[in-house]
């Protein structure tokens, strides 16, 4: 059994899909934004750095989602959710995962997270001009340079694909109409069509 | 034959050494910072993103230092640089890897790489002040919570080690001392008696 620490329309929503694909034998655990219940003592004991998702098998607890993502996929491999048997391509999905991690992702929560790397209102409301154009920017990458299509790399479904279409969930809420990028937009309601992703949506999004 | 593109001394440098350490054969092609080569139309076609690492293979170009350096490990698997045979251990490392992409390096980007995430030169003044005190938050986690010792892992080497190498090489430029982190300190001299360490800073820093 595999516990997945999560808070609603979070990043954590890929990890989400990603188990209800796989076919594992997982349940999901919220975790209460709202309380801060991500910086106490408890759930640092999970991830030391204070953030969803958080993994817990029955061997300890793993943390980031590109490390979930590609351990979800390499532990249920009759699921066909990663090119586990080409390096080449398993690489060409993490370095998607990694780009999303740690520049979109990161672009991203200067809006609401500013204060991780600034002090001061006027700094903030800098960090937030920027968000927009900075998605935009990272988006028009996805649309022309790294969403092969249909799905991320090609043919073949991966786990990369929850990834994209979380990233992708945020654009509204910016302001950004997602149909901006077509091949984008595709795939997300591409995404919506699958079983997993519907029921994920229903434990995250109740009504 | 494999082509990596880097910078002296950037977070390329964690894929150089690791190419050292798996006996596979290589090259590596500088990108000139000062003249902005990795913004320049040829790079792009490598690195939509425009940084280093990117890998160029038979195959085409990997880019992010987390999937590269897993490749270059599945890619030389006598070279035993990961857990390529235990998906929970092979997620811990991606999952360091990821942590260190996504949040310490970032972090550590905001001290002169900030116009990323805002325009105004108050706006990165108050990111650079806040670089030193994030550096010892994240150092702080690796030394307590992530670095397993003697290697990130525990006692198996893996290509987490030349990532962390990296990053607490860019300690110093930033003031702050190693020794504050005992661990970590020991980690980094004991990464400078090996040989493709040793190799890859002859290549970087060559005087
Ligand atoms: N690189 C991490 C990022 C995780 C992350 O930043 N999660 C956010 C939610 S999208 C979070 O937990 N934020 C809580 C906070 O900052 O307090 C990953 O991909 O797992
Ligand atoms: N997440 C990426 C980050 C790559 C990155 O930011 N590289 C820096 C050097 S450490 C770079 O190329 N900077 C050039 C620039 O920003 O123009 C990775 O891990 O490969």
């Amino acid at each position: 059994m595999y516990t997945l620490f999560y808070s609603p329309n979070a990043c954590s929503l890929a990890s989400h899909i990603a188990l209800a694909e796989s076919g594992l034998p997982y349940e999901v655990r919220r975790v209460n934004f709202a309380e801060n219940e991500q910086r106490s003592p408890e759930y640092l004991k999970h991830n030391p750095n204070g953030r969803v998702p958080a993994l817990v098998t029955e061997k300890g607890t793993l943390i980031e989602s590109p490390a979930i993502l590609a351990f979800i996929a390499q532990s249920a491999p009759d699921a066909k959710v990663a090119p586990l048997d080409d390096p080449f391509e398993f690489a060409r999905m993490q370095g998607f995962n990694s780009f999303i991690a740690s520049s979109l992702h990161v672009a991203y929560a200067h809006n609401k997270r500013g204060y991780r790397w600034a002090d001061g209102q006027e700094a903030l409301d800098a960090m937030k001009r920027k968000v927009v154009p900075n998605m935009r920017m990272y988006f028009g990458m996805v649309e022309n340079d790294f969403l092969t299509g249909p799905w991320v790399l090609g043919e073949a479904y991966s786990v990369a694909d929850p990834y994209l279409f979380t990233m992708a969930d945020w654009l509204e809420g910016l302001g950004i109409d997602r149909e901006e990028f077509p091949k984008v937009a595709d795939h997300y309601r591409r995404m919506m069509e699958r079983p997993a992703v519907q029921k994920a949506l229903s434990v995250e999004r109740p009504d």
